[in-house]
């Protein structure tokens, strides 16, 4: 098939989202199962999208994975994925979902021995009901999502440089974007022109930008909407792209024109705040502790209270994902995990700052993967 | 705020997600307190996004909506939403979420008197289990999914023209789109421009486009990917974009060149199929019925195995939603449903059809949404 013409979309694209060998998926179902005999479990039933994905390395809208721990694990999907089953998971059986088919009554019959079962908690509460009345010899259900995320926060050392490359993909985007930026501009349109960069360097958006102008940044999940940004404003960016099935996640904060002194300064101590928690980060800490670094930092400050939400969350396969840098998360944190750190301070009315990076936990500490600059300036044209 | 500089975005943006007035989410949950009162329930959890926009208007990734049978409803959010909440919902009690606050200690005395309660079945497992530790009073509890899918299924009088909009902008953006496409692009270009117009003229896609060169439409659920459209070739599109929160959904085939008289005939049969089931259908008929007007017109025809998926599902706020025109649906079709109608043939590695419309269900009949032409022929180049 030579193309006739060239193509019309001139930039350049990521492409559609590259996967991993066989062999890493095979060798996360091993480490499942294992699990799976650690808790004395027969099986599992796995139907939420993302850990389908991470099992098998299928994006789809359906299909289950039945893992028996001692017979291995199955495939079962409808009609309108099975042939992009077969061929994305050749290192498993896929058989094609049919009631009262000559293989789901095997299936049936392999998991009618079980009676510890694992199940997604994740997964809707309707789904269990299903599962058992299905499996009626199944006398005690564990919910497992908690032991998959555990599993999921540990990143390997193909996950990493597909972490890395998502995240680098998003600093470019900004770099790319920086020019494109100017007061006049309405929140919306900022939200636009993330969104068209983040489909040209990877799969789109990993969730929906927030892009704050002026005060706006004050509310922590604020919708773009219909105000422009003004001169002598800073406008505050939340954005991610999503690149080969991975999530990036930074915030940033961009001056443009003369901004106020009051700005520039809880512009610092977030700064600050952001630095010291980076810095104190070490593998065997609490998500906790390294929430308090931050937070005892801007409490100091007198700024405790208009810190309303936790430090960071896991990135990955989703844009929060476990453990988290909170005062509740008490998980050990582990090289190999991957983190945001994003201190703000929010005062309702006047301003909001949050600076965002994200840390690859290390042996002795971490690294930090963004690289933008932490405080950019523009002209006002 | 006066622009500075004209904006950078030309074209015309459809912009921000536009509510309805309170009246409408009002009149919504009152009704849900009917079906509560009807089900003889003391009051319900409601925490899933989609259900969270229906009856509050927000749209937002957290938030629990308590509904008291007797006493009402309130809306309890953390920090990073509750500024919007308080914005988006003037006719509800929006608290923030605090654990041991007062605010939470009156909704748990007040919830602590319930021994029936709803919860949405299609929420996470986990989350029902968080309920039950929460609510010790409560020893029956019930899964209202169903009744809130069926309340949502019949489109209020303001839902009608949103969806009617909705669609409308997807014709227009397979027409923009028309002249952009030509053998030569990959799939993967072509699912970048119909997501470039979707942003346009809709708040993005309501789901991932499908786009399928040649014979890979015989895949239902093709991933775009490196293949490109070839001359004298067929193009499967099945896209949707999203509009005010109400979701699109069409598919078309588009032939480019001279195409096979093999591939119009299937085509122009599965155009009959699509005909004839929007023609037979009447209030009072089961999904199943629908279904099998088309089903045995294919089957009829020799194709009745190629066929493996329902003919049709609901639209609205979700892209599928209740009901379905499928063999097992025994829903009784009402006036005010809004379905789509599409029969498809796939034939592995040879050919795949659908063609995708979007019905209304009327007091006589039905009335077709979409409006863009069943069979678009372009050049090669």
């Amino acid at each position: 098939m030579t193309p006739a013409t060239p193509p019309t979309v001139q930039s350049p694209l990521a492409g559609p989202p590259r996967g991993f060998p066989a062999a890493e998926h095979e060798s996360r179902i091993r480490r499942l199962i294992a699990i799976l005999k650690r808790r004395k479990l027969d099986g599992a039933i796995i139907t939420g999208s993302v850990a389908r994905l991470y099992y098998t390395g299928l994006a789809s809208s359906a299909g289950t994975l039945w893992v028996d721990a001692r017979e291995g694990p199955v495939f079962v999907v409808d009609f309108r994925y099975i042939f992009k089953a077969r061929a994305a998971i050749p290192f498993l059986p896929c058989l094609l979902q049919k009631r009262d088919s000559r293989d789901e009554r095997r299936l049936m019959k392999q998991a009618g021995r079980w009676t510890r079962c694992g199940y997604e908690g994740q997964e809707p509460a309707a789904t269990l009901a299903r599962h058992r009345e299905r499996l009626p010899s199944v006398t005690e259900w564990e919910d497992i999502s908690p032991l998959i995320l555990e599993q999921r926060a540990v990143k390997s050392p193909r996950e990493q440089p597909a972490l890395r490359r998502a995240i680098r993909a998003n600093d470019d985007l900004l770099a790319s974007l920086l020019p494109q930026l100017h007061p006049g501009l309405s929140e919306w349109e900022i939200r636009g022109l993330v969104r068209r960069e983040a489909d040209r360097l990877g799969q789109g958006e990993a969730f929906e930008t927030i892009a704050c102008a002026g005060a706006n940044g004050a509310e922590c999940h604020h919708e773009p909407g219909c105000d422009r940004l003004g001169p002598d404003q800073p406008l505050l960016l939340d954005f991610g792209l999503r690149l080969d099935h991975y999530c990036a996640d930074l915030t940033r904060c961009i001056g443009f024109g003369r901004i106020a002194r009051r700005y520039r300064d809880v512009h610092a101590l977030v700064l600050a705040a952001n630095r010291r928690a980076i810095a104190a980060i070490r593998p065997g800490m609490t998500g906790a502790e390294v929430d308090a670094v931050a937070r005892d930092h801007l409490a100091k400050a007198g700024h405790g209270a208009a810190f309303g939400h936790g430090l960071g969350h896991g990135l990955g396969l989703e844009v929060h994902e476990a453990p988290a840098f909170s005062p509740t998360c008490e998980t050990r944190i582990r090289p190999g995990m991957v983190l945001t750190v994003e201190p703000g301070v929010y005062l309702a009315g006047r301003l909001g700052i949050r600076i965002e990076d994200v840390v690859l936990i290390t042996r002795d500490g971490c690294e930090v993967l963004s690289h933008s600059p932490h405080w950019i300036e523009r002209p006002n044209s």
